[in-house]
């Protein structure tokens, strides 16, 4: 287990075509035979049935070989977190699940374990939100009212999860995710990585790089949008300071 | 002027193949001339640029008759919804809008004049949202943090504008309209009305009434969403308590 920050932040669970989680297999193995992790701590507070969403989870992971328990199972949720190696924080209500977090006190444990070296992070979609800086580029509907939209802050900019190009054809009249956030950087000053589904982060330490299939698209203030080819190195992303 | 609570909330302030605002104009006429109402005071606290956002609006309310003014004009924002008859508040980002209406201080004063029918209210999109029971069933990203979801409450339930379908064709693995709906109602009671693009609620006193070319469609906790055909009787909803 290497003792530096490592994070695998997905941006969706399911892509076309495959079947929960068997895309990012390959990224998933490679996160956790490179730290040795065996079990993981699977994190289930982005949707509302927690022993459903654990058992759908901990099916796909222990194909991958991985023992998996969810930590709504633990009567002291912070002993569970202090005595796992690896999270795995799944997707649904980014909302829902900042507001637990907190309620829960583990968004500063989380923090200092992960930033530390000794907790390993890996999140997809509502997951990989919560681990960025802020959670103001979710694509998710407000369903509850979060104490703030400061995340765990494991990465010091944001990520938009299943980013999604606009489609020239379509006559509904709502923004496109480039217009939110373009919205998004006319009050804040903090990048955003646009994550396409089938794509992923990779931080080791001080280096991060993107995974997977597709480009990544970076948004910055007053800059134009910017693709980033698979395997780009994003290190300087981690040097960001508002 | 009638003495009681008018409203027209509007899904969008656009449909494709028309231009701005043009395919609500009957809506607005006949809210306007049935409240003998001829100048606007116009609301741009959705979007950043407030000059040019009235501009764009102005106009076209004045191809429809009305004068229409900016609120951020005025060096006193409460006095300026005193002396107005009747407000539109346009659509943008729903937290910006929210989260300036209560640092400004108007999101009582105009729950009071336009509960006691002294003040007429018009809403797009955003605007449509902050009139309701909560913002929490809007469609907008969180790029600003508001001091809580609760909005203006003109109506005891809450709005979906811009409600869309979902396309069975479509290989995006984000939540569709509906899940996200579905999510809201495992955490909250509150009956949600789905305005698709084109349709409007029209609320005099008691009395509510979907309006425009398509269907509307309710969803209600623990229920099966419902198609609410044009010109359907509405107002059992004004009755709804939490």
């Amino acid at each position: 287990m290497k003792r530096v920050r490592q994070l695998l932040l997905i941006s969706s669970s399911k892509v076309h075509g495959h079947e929960y989680l068997q895309h990012t297999r390959k990224e998933i193995e490679s996160f956790c035979n490179s730290n040795q992790i065996l079990r993981i701590l699977f994190v289930p507070y982005a949707a509302k049935d927690h022993d459903a969403y654990t058992e759908k989870v901990a099916t796909a992971l222990r194909g991958f070989g991985y023992e998996t328990t969810g930590i709504h199972t633990y009567g002291d949720k912070s002993e569970a977190i202090k005595n796992a190696q690896c999270i795995f924080v799944g997707g649904g209500n980014t909302f829902l699940l900042l507001k637990t977090l907190y309620e829960l006190n583990l968004v500063e444990l989380i923090r200092e374990r992960v930033t530390n070296g000794d907790l390993h992070y890996m999140g997809s979609s509502a997951g990989t939100n919560v681990a960025t800086k802020s959670i103001k580029t979710t694509n998710d509907m407000p369903i509850v009212f979060p104490p703030t939209f400061d995340a765990i802050g494991l990465v010091p900019f944001n990520i938009n999860p299943h980013y999604l190009d606009a489609d020239p054809n379509n006559k509904h009249q709502g923004e496109t995710r480039e217009d939110r956030l373009k919205e998004f950087h006319e009050q804040n000053v903090t990048p955003v990585l646009g994550l396409r589904e089938g794509t992923a982060l990779l931080v080791d330490g001080d280096r991060a790089q993107l995974v997977g299939e597709f480009n990544g698209r970076l948004f910055r203030q007053n800059e134009k949008p910017e693709e980033i080819q698979p395997n780009t190195d994003l290190s300087f992303l981690l040097q960001w300071t508002d």
